[in-house]
C-alpha cells in the first residue's frame, strides 16, 4: 500500500502526456536527466525531456533492437541527475524489469502498461505513472502518483493543467476531471481487491505468460522470442515465426478463430500477444494450442 | 457545417487545457493577444495565456461583475494582435454574445459551455473550442476547430501532446485517444442531427430559457437576473432573491422537490439554472412554477 507521504493524481491525457509534464516539472533547463531507453515509448520519452533540460540516454536499447532490459552494468548514471526515468514493461517488444533499477537519483517510473499487474516497490520511487488504457481503466486519464517531498521540489509556475502542483492544490479538480475514467478505474480496484489484490494479480499473470512462453520454448525453433528470457514481460509476449510470409499467416489464421489483434507492432514485427490484468487464462491456452497445431502444419 | 479547411481535433483534457496550448501554439513570446475578460473562465484562460506572451485585456469585465458581454464601442483592440480571444457564453455568471465580436485578428473562441446549442457562423472565427461537459458528451476531452490556413502558423516544435500541429499530423492519435468519450461525442451529434440539428437546438434552447426568464421577469422584482437583459445566456440562467438568505431557502427547498444543483457558482452567488442541450422543456417549466409559488409564499 502506499503511505501518507504519496500524492494521488489523476491527469487528464495519457502516460505521452506525463512524457512532457515530468520534465516540465522536475527538470530545470540546466539540469540533466537519466533517462533508459528500453523501447518505443520510453524512446518518446525521451523526445520529449529533451524539450526541457538535458537528456543522458543511461542505456541505449536501439542498440540491441531493444530485446532487453539493462543490468547494473550497462546503466551509466549521470551524478547529481534532477531524476532517473525508466519504464518498467516495454509493449512493443514484451520486456520487463523484473527487479527495479538501482539509482542514485530520484526514481520516475513509466508504469503505464503493468501497473497494479503485480507488487511493486513503490516506496524505491518518487513518482510512479500509468496510462489509465491497460490495467486500470479506459483510455483518456493517467494515474499519478508523486512521493511528496519530491513533488514539493517541482515547480509553481507553469499553466495550471501543466503543473502537477496546482492539481494536487485542487484534489485533481483543475477543471472538470475525466468522472467517467475514474469511476471506472474505482470499478476496476475493487474488483483487483476482490481478486486478491496484486499478489494475485501476479500469479495469474506469470502462469498466463508461461503458457504462451512455453509455446515458444517447445516449438524447436518454430517460433523465436523476441525478448532475451530474463526480460520477458507477463503483459505483452512477443515472438516471430520463421518467414514475415509466417507471420502474416499466423495472424490471419488466428483471427479466423477469434483471436484478434495479434499482429506485432510495426516498429517490432512478429507477433505480439497482450495478456493484461482483464484477459483470462483460457485465452492464453486457447493461443498456446493453436500455436503448436500451426507449428505441426507448417514447420 | 465546416467545409474543408478546418481541422477538427480530439485532444485529451478540457477547454482549460486549451486555454495554455492556444498561446502555447499561437502567441509569439514578444507578441501580445487581445482577450475579453467575460467571465470566471475567461479570467483563467487570460491567465494562463501570460505564461507565453503579453496579453491586452481589450474588456475588462470585473469593473461591471460581468454583468454583460461587451459591445464594439467597449472593445480596446490592438492593432496587429497575433489572435483575438473571447468566451461565447459565460457559465458562472449567465451573459452570452448573440452577436460574434468584431476584431481584426484571428479570432479564436472558447466554446465550451454552448456548443452546437445553436447555428454559429464558424467561418468567422479561425479557432473554436469546446470542453465536451456542456452539450458534447463526458468530461476529458475537447472538441477543437482550427482553420488549416491559420493551423499552418502554429509552432511545430513543442512537445507532441502540446502541440497541435502534431495531433493533427497524427489524426488526434498521437496516443491512444479518449475513445469513450470520443465515441460518446459522436452519439450526441448524430441525436442532435436527428432532432433538427443546431436551428432546432436554438428554437429549444430559446424557448427553453425564455420560460426562466419570464419567470424573473414578471415577479415585479423578487427575482433579479444577474445578466443584463441584451447579454442573456439561453444555456445558464443566472439570478437572485432578495436576501442571501432566501437565496439559500430556494436551494434547498427546490432540490426537496427534486431540482438540484441550483446554487449559483461562488463567485457569483445567487441560483443559477443550466440547461444545456439535455435539458428537458418540463425541467424549466416545473422550476418556474416552483418560482412562482415560492415567491409568492415569500414574497
Amino acid at each position: 500500500g502506499l503511505g501518507d507521504d504519496w500524492e494521488i493524481l489523476f491527469i487528464q491525457g495519457g502516460a505521452t502526456t506525463q512524457f512532457a509534464m515530468m520534465p516540465m516539472n522536475f527538470l530545470p533547463a540546466d539540469g540533466t536527466a537519466d533517462y533508459l531507453d528500453t523501447g518505443v515509448w520510453a524512446h518518446k520519452s525521451i523526445a520529449e525531456a529533451r524539450h526541457f533540460g538535458n537528456v543522458n540516454v543511461a542505456f541505449d536499447g536501439t542498440q540491441c533492437n531493444y530485446d532487453h532490459v539493462p543490468g547494473s552494468d550497462e546503466i551509466n548514471q549521470t551524478e547529481g541527475a534532477a531524476y532517473f526515468h525508466y519504464c518498467s514493461n516495454n509493449t512493443v517488444f514484451g520486456t520487463r524489469f523484473e527487479n527495479i533499477p538501482d539509482s542514485d537519483s530520484p526514481l520516475i517510473c513509466d508504469t503505464s502498461s503493468e501497473m497494479f499487474g503485480r507488487p511493486f516497490d513503490w516506496d524505491r520511487h518518487c513518482a510512479i505513472y500509468a496510462g489509465a488504457q491497460k490495467n486500470l481503466g479506459p483510455s483518456g486519464v493517467a494515474l499519478v502518483l508523486l512521493k511528496k517531498d519530491f513533488a514539493e521540489q517541482g515547480r509553481t509556475d507553469l499553466p495550471s493543467m501543466f503543473c502537477y502542483a496546482r492539481h494536487s492544490k485542487a484534489g485533481s479538480r483543475l477543471n472538470t476531471p475525466p468522472t467517467f475514467g475514474i469511476y471506472m478505474m474505482g470499478q476496476v480496484f475493487n474488483w483487483i481487491h476482490e481478486q486478491g489484490g496484486l499478489t494475485e494479480m501476479e500469479r495469474r499473470n506469470s502462469e498466463k505468460s508461461s503458457i504462451i512462453y512455453d509455446a515458444i520454448d517447445t516449438s524447436g525453433g518454430f517460433y523465436t522470442g523476441l525478448a532475451q528470457e530474463s526480460s520477458r514481460s507477463h503483459m505483452n509476449v512477443s515472438f516471430r515465426l520463421p518467414t514475415e510470409e509466417l507471420d502474416d499467416r499466423f495472424v490471419e489464421e488466428a483471427a479466423a478463430e477469434k483471436m484478434d489483434g495479434l499482429k506485432g507492432h510495426r516498429d517490432a514485427g512478429g507477433i505480439r500477444a497482450s495478456i493484461y490484468n482483464a484477459f483470462p487464462r483460457e485465452g492464453c491456452e486457447c493461443l498456446a494450442s493453436f500455436m503448436k497445431e500451426f507449428a505441426a502444419r507448417n514447420g
